[in-house]
């Protein structure tokens, strides 16, 4: 993995420092620091609504400020929610205001966000179930061109459709929790999976074309893999592949992540993990195939949770950092209690780091990173450097500049004071 | 499932008998009896390759006649084989003739013949695998033109293609039994399901127009659904989506059945159910995945199991008899100890007929069938009828005349003596 990981996200390029005049900066010693991660790493960010909107108060507003300032610490990315049935209950009162308001606060900090979901049938509105099919697509589009033109610039990142594999049949499946009828999934059955996923992604791209759109999935088997495929055959421009990980019931584990991206790599697409959760503590048990049908008051976070948690997600992480084709990974809940009352953060719930969260740093801003740096210019104001693919500042005498490692400059970079 | 059978394949038009000067037949008694059904009743019968081709001596050759006689008394389509491995073990020598023979048995007995399977990653030729995945499709490419085209008019229905959903990653599945590197599986992970399935569509099409071109899988997950879509959406034109339901580890019910044949219905495109197997010993166990992967030297036959596999084959037939897509029903052997030497044939190793195949006489060519009856027209000529589709003959005074009841020419029929 170490050696894919050197391959595949790191670059040792010769930096080349010249004065303002032009002339190479020889023999000087030099700082340089990286400032951001071209990968992604993101977290659900959905607790930045009420803290950037007063929804907090005295303690509560502290605990929040505590657990932003420890998601800024580690990630670079976010996901805000876009639940059509929260973000906008009552037709035609979107929350759009709200979320613009958590969007800034991140884009303030260097985080990257993501709209999650534009189309999904769980969570969307109740108010689609008085329409007729063609309406409910016209509706489905008109909330994407309002909310992707709203936000262009401050979210430049959507999950277009949200697991696309069950939507038409979503409403069929047997489980002890009610399968709800819904707006969305009757459009699905009448329109097809392929032509609603076209009309959403021609809708999202016309309001904001230079936006990265995803297709997102908890689904891994073939289907998912032949839906893209169906997907990209019928013109339907996919920028990334969005798989969700959600391990409540155990971690996959080396060897079936590793064939799970077998399956999408052949079509050559970014792929981002979407939504990863390790839990830490207890199991949900295998049968369960709905994992909204496990139903808990309690699901205590565990010392020997913790500690597997920690060591899977260090794993995981490993994983997928070393695979060429992922571009972003996403842990789910930032904090425990969050989706199924589940022990699933990186926090618990007094606000305490887990050794998760630890570990992540440790990578994250640790072994994948440059902490600023001494370096010494030869006398031809070279230096030899090795690191991951980001922005970094590179400091001389006061003076601060920045410049950026991608894969397109490599193997040699200028940087001029 | 009587009024479905009644509304969808079966008619009640007013016959008009008229002589040959073009006045009304008043007030005669004719026969009316059926002589075919539109609705296709078929097996494999790929026991006809050798008895058409001399390859049974003595008692084998008479109780291979045997079976082939129980054949025709209740099917009207029959499958033959087409196994790449088997029908050209040697490149450049297919089994052209001897399957040839077997295709003419068929047709001169009034069967529709379907071949079986066109490309499949299973049996498919050894030879393949030291190509290149280019040399691979013109190899694959050819052999269709050739066997399409040297069958036209005798074969003029295929399975195009076999399983698709697993092809590219057949190799991969972890199973007891070895999973086989195969030419078929490296194409189709080079080029894409639905690129290939496109290619070979084309490629039959061209070599046979008016041909009838099924795509067909054991897999009723979302995955084969949306193959479909995608394939569709991509613009292939398929004819017949082909469901196989090989049942070793227990009858679907009635329940499943017309669940999966929901999923389906949307595509309104007519649907066969290529492959069923019923067994009437005891069951496979449920966790087998690849039902290849159960070899056994004895799966006994039994009473209780063949009264069961009786009981389940009317209910199944009734079932699929009853949808108005479904216009086709291939029960898999037509004898004990086929495939998986399991007891899934009507009729005992000893040539015997089990339960199952007088109960599907029965229904085929009784309760779904008219026999020669008489009826006399009133002064107009008329008869009011009532049949399933197919082709009938009626008689009067030693003149014998056909005539066909299709769903295009209910409700009225004039049959001109």
């Amino acid at each position: 993995m170490k050696n894919e990981i050197s391959n595949n996200r790191m670059t040792d390029p010769t930096l080349t420092v010249l004065k303002a005049d032009g002339t190479p900066l020889g023999n000087q010693e030099v700082v340089i620091g990286q400032t951001q991660h071209k990968f992604l790493f993101g977290t659900a960010a959905f607790d930045l609504v009420p803290l950037t909107n007063g929804g907090y108060e005295g303690e509560k507003q502290e605990q929040a400020e505590q657990r932003a300032a420890k998601l800024t610490a580690l990630f670079n990315a976010a996901t805000l929610p876009f639940y059509w049935a929260r973000f906008e209950p009552q037709r035609g009162k979107p929350l759009i205001e709200e979320t613009k308001h958590a969007a800034q606060w991140c884009r303030e900090r260097g985080l990257t966000v993501k709209g999650h979901p534009l189309c999904w049938h769980t969570l969307t509105a109740d108010w689609l179930l008085s329409m007729s099919s063609p309406e409910i697509l016209q509706a489905q589009i008109a909330r994407i061109k309002r909310d992707v033109s709203a936000f262009r610039g401050l979210i430049d990142m959507w999950d277009v459709i949200n697991e696309a594999v069950i939507m038409p049949i979503f409403d069929q499946r047997s489980s002890p929790v009610d399968k709800y009828d819904n707006g969305i999934t009757r459009l699905c059955k009448a329109t097809g999976r392929i032509n609603l996923i076209k009309a959403l992604f021609e809708a999202t791209r016309a309001e904001n074309p230079s936006a990265t759109l995803l297709i997102n999935d908890f689904d891994v088997s073939p289907a998912y893999d032949i839906l893209v495929e169906g997907c990209l055959e019928a013109g339907i421009k996919i920028d990334v592949i969005g798989i969700q990980s959600h391990m409540h019931q155990g971690y996959w584990g080396v060897e079936k992540t590793l064939k799970i991206l077998d399956q999408f790599t052949r079509f050559n697409l970014p792929i981002h993990f979407t939504e990863t959760t390790l839990v830490s503590g207890h199991l949900m048990s295998p049968e369960i195939i709905d994992l909204n049908d496990y139903q808990v008051d309690e699901w205590p976070t565990t010392p020997e949770g913790e500690d597997r948690q920690a060591e899977e997600a260090i794993l995981h992480y490993k994983t997928l950092f070393a695979h060429p084709l992922v571009e972003g990974i996403t842990w789910w809940d930032m904090s425990d209690g969050g989706w199924l009352n589940a022990p699933a953060g990186l926090i618990r719930k007094d606000g305490s780091s887990k050794p998760a969260y630890e570990e992540l740093v440790k990578l994250v801003k640790g072994e994948w990173w440059t902490s600023p740096t001494k370096f010494s210019t030869n006398g031809q104001g070279e230096i030899q450097f090795n690191g991951c693919f980001g922005d970094y500042e590179l400091f001389y005498q006061g003076k601060r500049k920045p410049f950026s490692l991608r894969r397109e400059n490599a193997p040699a970079v200028q940087i001029c004071l």
